[in-house]
C-alpha cells in the first residue's frame, strides 16, 4: 500500500544496468556495474534495477558483491518475469534465481496486452492473470517490495482497455507495491500517455504508478514528464538514455525537467550538480562517446557562439539560457572548462593547495591549461589522478620520480614463442641510468613490464600496484587509425584505485603517458616525503 | 491570408542550412548546400530556409546558384531580421541583402519578449512593434511571402502575454503570411506549448501558425507535435535535429510522427521511404557521425537482440515494432549475440547459402564455432561482416586474397620526425611475394599503410576504402595490459560501410585481424567472381 509521501515526491528508478545494458555494444563487467551502482547511489536515485539473475547467471556474482555495499539512497532491484504458463511460482527456476539475488526489491514483468497473452504466450487471458497474481503474491510472501512492470501496457490499453486494467488489478491483488506502465515499443504519444496514466492513477489509489518509456518516436522524455503530470510517481529510465533500439527514457533530462522546471522532488537538491559528472562517468565506463548535444549534460548544452550574443548571455544569462548550467554541474562553454564549473576545479586545486582563491593567478593558469588539454582531447572527469598531477606540476609541487631517456618497442608477426612484443627502455632515476628489456603480449604490456622492472630497484613499492583496467577510445573517427586516441588506465594497490589518462595520435604514446601518471601518482601518494619535500600531503 | 488548405495539411519547414548550420563543427560549402537543397526538395518539404544573406555575404553566391535550380516541391527562404531601432526598412542594408537573395519567401525574426525589447534592444515596446510592422510591410510590398519568426515567443508570452500577442498583431498588421512561434531557449514544456499555441491559433484565424523548437530539455519533438495538435500548420526543424547547443527540433522524427502516427499530410506519402537515406545523406554531407540510435532513421532504430524475442518479431512484427521499418526507408536489424537464437544465425547463414537447414551439420558446426569465438571474446552483433566471412570460410566459399608472410612493427620514443612507428610487411598474393614498408602515427597506422601499399598493385579498388572508425575494448580488466582486447574497425567505400572485429591479447594482432577482415570483405563484395568462384553472390 502506498506510504505517506509528499505529493511532489517522484522516485527515480534507474535501469541503466538492466534495460540499458540491452543496448548494442554495451557490455558491463561486474566491476563496471559496482562502480555505477555507487555513482547512482551518490546521485540519489531511489531504485537501481541492476540485472536479471534468471536469464544471466553472471549477474549472480554481481548481486552477491553488491549486497556487501552499504548504500545511502538507493534500493537494488533484481528483474525477472512471471512464472510460466501452467506452472506454479514455487516450481519456477527463474524465480528461484531471482530470490537468490537477495535484493530488498524485485521487478516482475508480465503481459497486459491481450494479443501478447494469446498470440505470444499462447495461453488464455485468465491464465495470464493467474501468473501475474500468483507470482507477485509468492514474492510478497517472501518479504520483497514488488514492482509490476506492465509490458506493452499502452498498446494493450489501446487494444483492450478492460483487459489491460484487469492485468493491473491482478498485480494489485497479488500485493504489488507499484505498477510501472511500459511503453515497450516506444510508439505512444504524450497526450495518450497523459490520459491513460491518469486513468490508472484514479483506478488504483492504493499503489504507486510508474512510467517506463522508450524513445522510438523521440518522445520518451516528454512521455515520462506527462505521465508524472498525470499522477505517476515512479519514473524509470537510464543515464544518457542508453538502451536498445533508440534507447530508454533519459533520466539525465527527466530528473532536471521534473525537479528544476516543474517543482517535483526527485533527488536531493544538493546532488543536482552531480548530474553532468555522473552522466559522463557512465559514458566513460560504458566506453561510449558522451553525446555533446545531450540536454543538460552535454558539452554543448550551454555552448554559445561569440560576439554580441555572448555579451548578452554574460549580462543576462536568463535571456539566452533556460537554466543555469552550474545547477546541473555543467558549464557555459565559452567561459568555462568543458568538464566542470570553476567550483569543481577549485575544489581539486584546494586538495593540493588550500590557500589558492578562485581569482589567484595560479588558478587562472591551471584553468587555461585545462582548457588547452581538453581541446587536445583530454577529459579529466574520470581521470582525477592525472588532473591532480597536473595541478601539482603547475604549482611546483611535483618532482618526477624518473626521466625517460628512450624506448623502442618491436612487434613481430609471427611471434617467436607466444610473446610477440619486446621493449627496450632506458630511464634515469636521480642521475643514475637504468636500462631494461622485457617481452610482452603486445607492445603496451611489454613496455609496462620493462618500466616496472627498471623502477623496482628504486621504488620497491610499485610491485604492489596492479593495472586493473585499460580503455582506449578514438577521438576523431574521420581519420580512423591516424586519429587521436585517449587511453584510460585504472591501477590498484591494497589501499585503493586510481585512474590516469593519456592522449596522443599514437596508442603506444598515449598508453605511455597514462602509465607514467599511474606510477607517479602511486609514488606521490606513498612517498610524499621523498618526492614532494614541500607538499602538504 | 490563409489559403484554402486541407485541415490536415502541415507544411514542413526545414532550416538545416540556416539554424542547423549554427551547430558547432558544422560548416557547409556552397556545393554542400546545393546538394542538400536538392535532397530536401526530393523528400518533399515545403520550405527550405537556406541562409542569412545579411549576416553572411558568402550566402549570396549560394542564393544566386540556387535560383537556377528548378524545385519540384520546396520554396527557398532567405532569413533576416527586422530593421534596426530608429531606422526605416528602406535604409537597412541587411534588408537590402535579404532582397538581393531574390527568393520567393523570406523569414524575419523579431522580439516578442518585452524584456528583450527593453533590455537587449534597449528600445521602447512601441518602437519594437513599429520595427516588426514596417519591416514586414516593406517586404510584402516587394512581393515576398513573409514568415514572422517570433523569437523567444513562449518565454515572452509567459512573462507578458499581452505584449507577446501585440507583437504578433504587429506582424499581421504588416501583412505576415505566417507566425512562427519560437521556443528559442528550448525551455518550454509540451503542455505550455499546446495551450499557448492554441490561444494564438484562435486569436489569429487569418494566418498560418508555425512552431520552431529547440531541444534543450529533450522535448523539441514532443513540443512540435503538440503545437500541431493545437492547430499549428507549419513545423520548423532540421534534418537529424542538428543545431546549436542541444539542436533544433528533429524533422526526421516529427515528419513520421505527424504523418504515420497522427494522420497529418506533411510530405508526399510515396516519399516517406526516402526519409532514412535523406537523413544519412545530410549526416555524410555535414561530415558528422550518423546517430545509430536516432528514432526512425538510426541504424539501431529497428534492431533486435535475443533468441525467443526474434522469433516473435519475425512472426508478428507489430507486436514488437511501432511501425514497419521499410515505411521510412530503414530496415530491421537482427543482432548477433550470446543470447541470439539459432534462427537469427540461420538467417545470416542463408545469406551465404540458402540451401542449409537448421539441422544441417554445417549449421551446427558454425554455431559451435560461433560459441567458441564468443567465449574467446568475439562479439559479432556489431561486426556482421566478420561473421559473414566466418560463415564463408566454414562453408568453403572463401579464398583469401592474400597471405601474410610476416610483419615487424617498431615504435621509437623519442620519435625521429613526428612519425614514431614504422612497419615492414611481407605478403603473398597468388604465389607472388610483395614486401613494403611504411611509417605511421602509431603502430596500427603504420601497419595499415604498409598493407594497403602492398595490396594496391593487385587490388586497386582498395584505394577507395577508408577506415572510418576504430574502437578498442579491454575484455578482462583483471589482467589489464596483458588482458584481451577487442578491436572493431568500421570501413566505408562509396557504396556503404561495414564493421569487422579482431580479438587478441595484443592490440596490434587484434587490429591486424580486423584490418584483414575489412579488406577481405571489401574484395569479396566487389570481386565475387575472382574470389568466390562458387559463391551465389
Amino acid at each position: 500500500m502506498k506510504q505517506k509521501t509528499a505529493m511532489n515526491k517522484v522516485f527515480a528508478y534507474d535501469t541503466t544496468l538492466r534495460d540499458g545494458a540491452q543496448a548494442q555494444g554495451i557490455s558491463f563487467s561486474v566491476e563496471d556495474k559496482l562502480k555505477i551502482v555507487r555513482k547512482l547511489d551518490e546521485l540519489g536515485v531511489t531504485y537501481i534495477e541492476a540485472g536479471n539473475p534468471g536469464s544471466n547467471p553472471k549477474d549472480l556474482e554481481f548481486f552477491r558483491r553488491v549486497g556487501e555495499i552499504v548504500l545511502k539512497n538507493a534500493r537494488i532491484i533484481a528483474f525477472g518475469s512471471t512464472c510460466k504458463v501452467g506452472t506454479k511460482p514455487e516450481d519456477d527456476p527463474q524465480l528461484a534465481s531471482l530470490l537468490s539475488a537477495n535484493t530488498p526489491a524485485v521487478a516482475i514483468f508480465g503481459k497486459t496486452w491481450d494479443y501478447h497473452a494469446t498470440a505470444i504466450l499462447r495461453t488464455t487471458l485468465d491464465e495470464n492473470l493467474r501468473m501475474i497474481r500468483e507470482t507477485i503474491a509468492f514474492l510478497k510472501l517472501r518479504g520483497k517490495e514488488v514492482v509490476f512492470d506492465a509490458e506493452h501496457f499502452f498498446d494493450g490499453y489501446k487494444a483492450n482497455p478492460q483487459y489491460a486494467l484487469e492485468a493491473l488489478a491482478a498485480a494489485v491483488a497479488g500485493g504489488a507495491d507499484s505498477l510501472a506502465l511500459c511503453d515497450t515499443n516506444g510508439g505512444s504519444f504524450p497526450d495518450e500517455i497523459y490520459d491513460i496514466t491518469g486513468k490508472v492513477v484514479t483506478q488504483f489509489p492504493g499503489v504507486f504508478v510508474g512510467i517506463h518509456c522508450h524513445n522510438d518516436c523521440e518522445l520518451a522524455v516528454a512521455n515520462s514528464v506527462r505521465a508524472v503530470q498525470a499522477g505517476a510517481r515512479q519514473v524509470q529510465g537510464t543515464i544518457n538514455g542508453i538502451g536498445e533500439r533508440c534507447g530508454n527514457a533519459n533520466l539525465c533530462a527527466i530528473i532536471p525537467n521534473l525537479q528544476l522546471k516543474l517543482g517535483f522532488d526527485v533527488i536531493p537538491s544538493a546532488h543536482m550538480q552531480m548530474l553532468t559528472p555522473s552522466a559522463r562517468f557512465v559514458s566513460e565506463t560504458a566506453n561510449i562517446e558522451h553525446n555533446d548535444k545531450a540536454a543538460y549534460v552535454g558539452a554543448d548544452a550551454f555552448a554559445h557562439k561569440g560576439g554580441m550574443h555572448i555579451d548578452a548571455v554574460n549580462k543576462n544569462p536568463v535571456s539566452y539560457e533556460h537554466i543555469a548550467p552550474e545547477s546541473v554541474g555543467n558549464a557555459r562553454k565559452v567561459l568555462m572548462s568543458e568538464v566542470a564549473g570553476r567550483s569543481t576545479i577549485l575544489g581539486k586545486i584546494h586538495e593540493v593547495d588550500p590557500s589558492l582563491g578562485k581569482d589567484a593567478p595560479e588558478t587562472k593558469r591551471i584553468i587555461e591549461r585545462l582548457k588547452e588539454l581538453e581541446h587536445e582531447g583530454y577529459q579529466f572527469e574520470s581521470a582525477e589522478s592525472s588532473f591532480e598531477l597536473l595541478v601539482r606540476k603547475m604549482l611546483g609541487k611535483f618532482t618526477p620520480s624518473f626521466q625517460l631517456r628512450s624506448f623502442k618497442v618491436i612487434v613481430n608477426e609471427p611471434a617467436a614463442d607466444g610473446m610477440n612484443s619486446s621493449a627496450l627502455l632506458k630511464i634515469n632515476v636521480g642521475g643514475e641510468d637504468e636500462m631494461t628489456a622485457a617481452e610482452g603480449d603486445g607492445p603496451v604490456n611489454a613496455l609496462d613490464r620493462a618500466l616496472r622492472r627498471a623502477l623496482e630497484r628504486f621504488y620497491p613499492e610499485i610491485t604492489e600496484m596492479k593495472l586493473t583496467d585499460y580503455k582506449v577510445r578514438v577521438l576523431d573517427s574521420s581519420q580512423a587509425s591516424a586519429a587521436k586516441v585517449r587511453v584510460l588506465i585504472e591501477t590498484a594497490d591494497p589501499h585503493g584505485s586510481w585512474t590516469t589518462i593519456g592522449v596522443s595520435t599514437d596508442i603506444i604514446d598515449a598508453s605511455w603517458r597514462a602509465l607514467v601518471d599511474a606510477i607517479e601518482y602511486k609514488l606521490a601518494r606513498t612517498k610524499p616525503a621523498r618526492n614532494h619535500p614541500g607538499s602538504p600531503r
